[in-house]
């Protein structure tokens, strides 16, 4: 790589549903110089997240949609190798909202600096220790407020997220931990790695209906959702007295072409009074406090061996969109990012 | 009437849609004994719900099912006439699960003393002073926790429970109080009595989307659902960021025969981080210390002239299946009883 340029992958048209080679475009830029408060950031990781996809639409929902020609955003891990700021230094490793680039600059308090005092390795702060170990972390306990002894149903359940959380929730002593996984390799990792009872494989001839009255015969007291779509309808099913449901992602209708058909059964709500509620992690990281806590336990059980993570580090600019489409096809283990070098 | 007689509405078939005359059948029958510990209670008013279509379908979804042969259940108010229980008194007024039918005969503690200590008429009971208020106190404050400055959507809202959430959200400084109701009379009724600053009708050729963007530009903090539906979708489409929808009824589904399609847009909950929370007003019987503030509240309410209650009281025992029906029609104003002679 030539230091003074800039690779970026831009969007080159709207994608319908899965992103084609076609709908992204590998450009060349200068490096860009950061104005005053700006520091420059090298990228060192990238990370891919299922809501990026959300950005390549007109309306993505929340945020601005990336323009038709602009340089796909999404949260990377990088150095500051330059800074017109005074509170920021260069050689200081950052995390925040970035780009599909080799450099960003930008307003120094869009970087964050990593908690590198907890002196894991860097791929672990695009996981367990960034965004991914807070969202499950924060859903868990205080979205869908799990206590010991409460059944739990977690979708994607081999995914970075659902990863996270099926360990989670056996440290804060669910009674029972089951998941939802695509394909048998990942069904084994979510039971023999990620503290599952019992996971569903979807992919197989399973009827998702009957598979949970069976996995779950008392019902279920929590559900942690990845996915929507047919998935949370059958767990709707099965939920126990003031059940809640956290609502995180809705893989199934990111990038989806037709409108994923919502539950239609919502009753089970009412006659449960039980509750779907949605959250972002966004909430607590705007909250140093409980995320700091966070970070200490998610460190503290890593040490332990309690809490495992997986982070499939990929690299190759230009493979980019078709590492990002492995999202959507399962063809990855835990995290995915790529590796800028 | 006979006094040694007991008239009583049986299933005869299971309804499909509407109840018909021919899926419901006049019984006669003699009077039943009370056992020891239970009393007979001679009812005076009988409440119609829209629950009770429900209890019709071989599954409910809570509750058991209606037998076909059996008396159709409902919330009744009466006069206790005969009790083998000491705790209990000849005369004493009692509300509770009862049926369709002159008398009832149960356990004791089935039948709940009215609070008549406030004073009110009768009618008040099966309604402001009842199930329905407590419905609408506890849906409002505790389920929905609205907060003063909040705005308000509420669907059914000349219904029974949408006419005081409509007034006790005026009561509690909601900054602005929207209805959604069926037919321009209705609507009028929701804006000159039950505290509403707009009702949609969606009877009329209304985009129920496009009316709520006008209505609530800055978007909705409180939803008091009792219809479900489209009408839920449309809503969900307005939500502020941290908006609660109570999950009162789903009126839509009621003797549907057909699937009653989801909300294809819960995707809007994570984006808003917002909830959507089920209810039952058991919840809030069994805590007599709460209900107990909530009655007392809606006493002083009333006595103020803050909070109006309509009660629309029919007669003729042979004419409850029709009557009942009205509550799909629309055809009554405020909650529907059946004063039994």
């Amino acid at each position: 790589m030539n230091p003074n340029t800039n690779r970026q992958w831009l969007l080159r048209r709207r994608p319908q549903g899965q992103v084609g080679r076609d709908d992204l475009e590998l450009a060349t830029s200068a490096v860009p110089a950061p104005a005053n408060g700006e520091v420059l950031v090298r990228v060192k990781l990238l990370c891919m997240d299922p809501t990026i996809r959300n950005f390549m639409d007109p309306d993505p929902g929340y945020g601005a949609p990336v323009a038709v020609g602009g340089v796909i955003r999404g949260v990377v891990i990088g150095e500051i190798v330059e800074s017109r700021d005074d509170t920021r230094a260069i050689g200081e490793l950052v995390w925040g909202f970035g780009a599909w680039s080799d450099y960003v600059a930008g307003p120094a308090a869009q970087f964050i600096p990593l908690p590198t005092r907890f002196g894991h390795p860097l791929p672990a702060y695009t996981h367990v220790l960034g965004t991914i170990g807070l969202t499950a972390h924060y859903g868990l306990h205080d979205v869908a407020r799990l206590r010991p002894g409460e059944t739990v149903l977690v979708s994607g359940a081999a995914g970075a997220v659902g990863s996270l959380v099926g360990q989670m929730a056996r440290i804060a002593g669910a009674s029972r931990i089951v998941g939802i996984a695509g394909g048998s390799d990942k069904c084994r990792r979510a039971t023999e790695r990620y503290g599952y009872d019992l996971c569903i494989d979807y992919k197989g001839d399973t009827k998702l209906d009957a598979a949970l009255a069976e996995a779950l015969p008392d019902g279920i007291d929590v559900v942690f959702e990845n996915v929507g779509g047919a998935t949370l309808e059958a767990s709707l099913n099965h939920l126990r007295k003031n059940a809640r449901v956290a609502l995180c992602g809705m893989i199934a209708r990111y990038g989806a072409t037709e409108t994923v058909p919502g539950p239609r059964n919502l009753w089970n709500l009412v006659v449960n009074t039980a509750r779907i509620e949605g959250f972002l992690v966004t909430d607590i990281l705007g909250d140093p406090l409980r995320s700091d806590k966070a970070l200490r336990e998610i460190d503290s059980w890593i040490r332990d061996g309690r809490l495992h993570y997986d982070v499939d580090v990929r690299t190759g600019f230009e493979n980019i969109p078709d590492i990002f489409n492995c999202l959507f096809t399962g063809a990855h283990t835990g995290r995915l990012v790529v590796q800028i070098d």
